[in-house]
């Protein structure tokens, strides 16, 4: 049931990816006591030119 | 006004993604009562390896 | 697995948001063939004084 | 710390997207009286064939 | 169509709200040269208990 | 610059989030090596009526 969506920048490797997936779900369940199964997380990949911050696209920056 | 945003897995063919908008706004103007006008549905595909149930990323499930 | 996340103004019926989440579930179990259990529906109610259409809050329409 | 998340489908140009960045930043600092610094925006382009209005497809308007 | 999702902490005026709703239409509609009975801008208010940076909640800030 | 966003049901204690914040930013930080003060994270509550699995409401679960 908890659902957790991660928004970052393209670059991160699948190992990367897998550890973020498995240590943030333990994270979940010992802090907020879940069931690992009730646990979805999503991973969204924004490109630098797609997010901007004070004004200015990171592929700006 | 009501907007609806569906997160899948990538796969569906066109038909299906025509008949989800479709059937989902027939049901969202019967069950809410609102003109069909007023109905917005946008559709994300989240690839199996960044979408992870029980820390494991489907691509690995 | 599909998360169906519906954005709505307050004032439907809890009749109304059950026949909702059964009617779209019965939807995407049809058109996207997945089984039932995989489907969760999450809804949010926006306030007429946060939601704008042409620049105008809905309040204020 | 303000998120603005915009939606729209593909097609824009970069200089459009620049200009977008910097003035609805300019706007919410502005409005919201904050720091620039402290605005995020990001930008998610939905395909017509993944967004629908009154049922249809954009991509089949 | 473009849809703008703002998320900030609560305690805007209902005056900033529309300045901002106004403005932010005015800039989508100026950039991304779209209609502005197209643009639909929603506001979610996060709470500081709700929304940490560096790991600390900003009501412990 | 990664923003995590958590949905989850009401009923966790100030401390429950507190940790679920700190922890979860290191997490961020370890898995995806970035800056702690670049890492966002936010909480928002679903109630059990605004949340269905299988076509039920959790609050009729």
């Amino acid at each position: 049931m908890p659902i957790l969506h991660l928004k970052m920048h393209p670059g991160r490797t699948a190992e990367q990816k897998k550890a973020f997936a498995r240590e943030a779900t333990r994270v979940v369940v010992e802090t907020l006591v879940c069931p690992p199964e009730s646990v979805e997380i999503l991973i969204t990949e924004v490109p630098k030119d797609a997010w901007a911050t004070a004004g200015t696209l990171k592929s700006d920056g």
